[in-house]
């Protein structure tokens, strides 16, 4: 069973000084729900969770769909193993009793489809492997002033934020701080699609010298849409996911979380940030 | 051209006292990109995002995913027409310059699915009356003092977030304000689907007599899942998005946003809200 949490080092620089210490990072998997019916087994649906408490997941999410009504109509939830004998720990197999045959099609009308990794996160960053070279570009380096000043910037910019407070926002920032755009939206991803569209239509890609910047949590999906802009700095005010701290690392992108109040956490691809020593 | 922002009334409760004002709502609506090739026309993603930069979002989304390398790999941005003839402002057509035959198998292959409304929000609200009773049950009727509390007590058995910063909670709560059962996860809407699940396991469904809680904002599928578990009052420690309300007040859901620092908004069902007067 995978854990809720994972250490990993972290460099945390605050008045222009690193200290490099352990740091607490949530988890994120993606687990996929199977359904095994009288007609077979099909999945139905992909998410990316925190391990733990997975077969609620699936029962809350069946009971969501209207799937099933009660939980007397699930009679078993296993995990499948694979070729090595060994369970496959995000996918969650729900058989349904003898009987209940919920209309599947509909179910796909209820889903909506947004954008990150295949059916596991293995899967995932195999499958961008494929899809662009090994690393990012080598991207400019930044000092700890220059970021320390995103937050405000980003939130100053941020119009339907200030008259809303229910919005997230990304912004495109070169690696001197200037700000070349900010894209504002309900989904923390769509904010960053629309910075990238928007930098596409107008000649900038590849970002290969650029900083984005996003104003709540760096997700897997994050991660996955800037490094495929060969953004080679991404900072978010809040926490990274377990999985997008993996990705960067693996594709030397430089990640920086809890960017606020004048401090810092890098979480990977420290040699872009030039320290005073 | 929909609006990023719409108005609504809302209920402000602090010192126990009602005032009703316009409130500034941040619009979430479904996208639905569709791709034109040569083998025809096919939807690829429907994303809940807040109108605006449309082309943008569809420009980058395809980009992220692969299916686009630049801006002239799309000869034109559409949006189909109804039968009455009028733009349907929730669709984007992309039509694919020839001779780009992006394989859109493995397109499907790195969506993840989350559970939400289908096509249109208009559809996914029709869909779910289908499903359910036209309202959810009378349910209990709270004081503003003991909705104050439940920040508190759900930060306070939010493990994980105190350790990480980086999940969102959903805490089941009694009517006088009890603490039932938190859930964590690193998506909120799987916090919310834990603890249903957790529910339904427990022989608690339906929760018609339970105040649901989030830490983050309520958005059209948190609103979606406690409605399908007939819970009559939903909090947000931030905002609630327009479909959210819109769902929030077409079944009578008691709809509680910015609950913290001892002051909170009603925005649908204040009926259940006692106050002083």
């Amino acid at each position: 069973m995978k854990k809720a949490t994972i250490f990993h080092e972290v460099l945390i620089v605050q008045e222009g000084e690193g200290q490099a210490v352990p740091d607490e990072l949530v988890t994120e998997e993606p687990l996929e729900i199977r359904l095994a019916t009288e007609a077979g087994i099909r999945p139905v649906a992909v998410t990316m969770r925190t391990p733990g408490q997975d077969e609620e997941l699936a029962l809350g999410f069946l009971y969501g769909e209207g799937v099933i009504r009660e939980w007397a109509d699930v009679t078993s939830m296993t995990r499948p193993r694979d070729r090595a004998g060994q369970e496959e720990s995000n996918i969650l197999l729900a058989e349904l009793r003898s009987g209940l045959d919920p209309d599947l099609k509909s179910l796909d009308r209820h889903f909506f489809t947004s954008s990150a990794c295949g059916v596991c996160g293995k899967a995932g960053i195999e499958a961008l492997l494929l899809r662009k070279a090994p690393a990012v570009s080598a991207g400019p380096e930044v000092t700890p002033d220059v970021l320390y000043e995103l937050p405000a910037a980003l939130l100053g910019d941020q119009s339907v934020f200030k008259s809303t407070g229910g919005l997230h926002a990304a912004g495109l920032f070169t690696g001197a701080g200037e700000q070349i755009a900010v894209r504002e939206d309900v989904g923390r991803h769509n904010a960053v699609d629309k910075l990238i569209g928007w930098a596409m239509g107008d000649g900038r890609l590849p970002l290969d010298d650029a900083i984005v910047m996003v104003s709540g949590r760096a997700s897997y999906e994050i991660l996955q849409k800037c490094l495929m802009a060969d953004v080679p700095i991404v900072c978010a005010v809040s926490a990274p996911s377990s999985l997008a701290v993996s990705l960067a690392r693996q594709f030397g992108v430089t990640l920086i979380g809890f960017l606020r109040d004048r401090r810092l956490n890098v979480y990977s691809g420290r040699e872009r940030i030039g320290l005073a020593d």
